[in-house]
């Protein structure tokens, strides 16, 4: 009886060390970069996210298609729009965002694909422990999406994530200097000059469709 | 005067914190992952590491071509052979080795990229810093190859390598889960059924080149 208690006690104790499908800190600001297995679209970008607000700001230089771009784009998803913001020119452009918010979270019918530390584990400040977890999600026109997202084990910090739809091919994006918080909270309300900005159409093609992957 | 100390005092600080090209523990074990962006290569393998002997063995899973492939590999550069080692059916295939021995460091003419902190700075064992260089190398035959690596600050512990040939295209190599030190030391020996193994000539293109990453 006595081994049986500790049979069952060890199984569940190994139980709960099996990593978790997590939701990432709520307040985050960081930097990333995306590219394309096609070399189409590479960009970095400093990022400013707020799930609680469903807020995103993003400042992102990069290249598209050969030419290089820069955009510091505002994200309010509660209201469904976009401002692409100009602080030289102090203009302002706005435009409905139709998107849904997605929190950076690892969805619930995800599967671990495995548990590694990036580095070493022999010392201190040398490796990292993270979890990555692949599946398939359901996109409004491109059918099926598939995923591979990598966070770590303590924090559910974005590391990386690749992403592949029939129309993208693969993207993958690097997190990095992430910290917990808003570095600055003003990053995600719209500048003074923004308050008289008409609301645009949609263009056509645009770097931005990446967004989605929020 | 004392401001100028200061100023020289300052400025000496902060250059020592630059980082520095560096040299991974001569001894390491662990595993790796390389994939080719153009899809034709992707494997998986456990690596003993010893550059004090120049020896390295690797155990490869992988697809090449669209073939699955298994290596059992044991390179001694100190005697410029190779053997692929089958423990199944107790063979051993005994290869020259014309490639020289690069110890895992960035070398002394790497320019810095940049100093990130993979995942989040904000609480323990959410983040890795790490270090990327980049520049290039003379190679054999195939002209320049460019290179961009990423070590940890603290014990150049490499964690991922990207390379690029005019003939390879771009190499991903990830490492992770790597300790130092030489988990097993006996499987940098050739094992006993190996010892009747004659030197047989290098075969044409083989997976096993993108071995002289190392």
């Amino acid at each position: 009886m006595k081994v049986l208690v500790l049979f069952v006690c060890l199984s569940v104790g190994c139980l709960a060390q099996r990593p978790r499908q997590c939701r990432s800190p709520p307040l985050l600001t960081g930097s990333l970069s995306v590219s394309t297995a096609s070399e189409k679209l590479s960009a970095y970008a400093k990022y400013t996210y707020d799930a609680l607000g469903k807020r995103i700001r993003l400042k992102e230089l990069g290249s598209y298609k050969n030419h290089t771009f820069y955009i510091d784009a505002l994200l309010l998803y509660n209201q469904g729009v976009m401002y692409k913001i100009n602080y030289k020119n102090r203009t302002c452009c706005k435009k409905p965002l139709s998107v849904d918010f997605h929190p950076l979270a690892i969805p619930q019918d995800a599967s671990l694909l495995g548990q590694v530390i990036l580095g070493a584990s022999s010392g201190p400040g040398q490796g990292l422990l993270v979890n990555t977890w692949a599946g398939e999600v359901q996109m409004k026109n491109n059918g099926t999406a598939k995923y591979m997202s990598t966070v770590t084990e303590f924090g559910c910090i974005p590391v990386s994530t690749l992403f592949h739809t029939n129309k993208s091919g693969w993207v993958v994006t690097s997190f990095f200097n992430n910290v917990i918080g808003l570095e600055d909270p003003q990053q995600l309300i719209p500048p003074p000059f923004c308050e008289d900005a008409q609301l645009e159409k949609e263009d056509g093609e645009d770097p931005l469709t990446f967004f989605s992957l929020f």
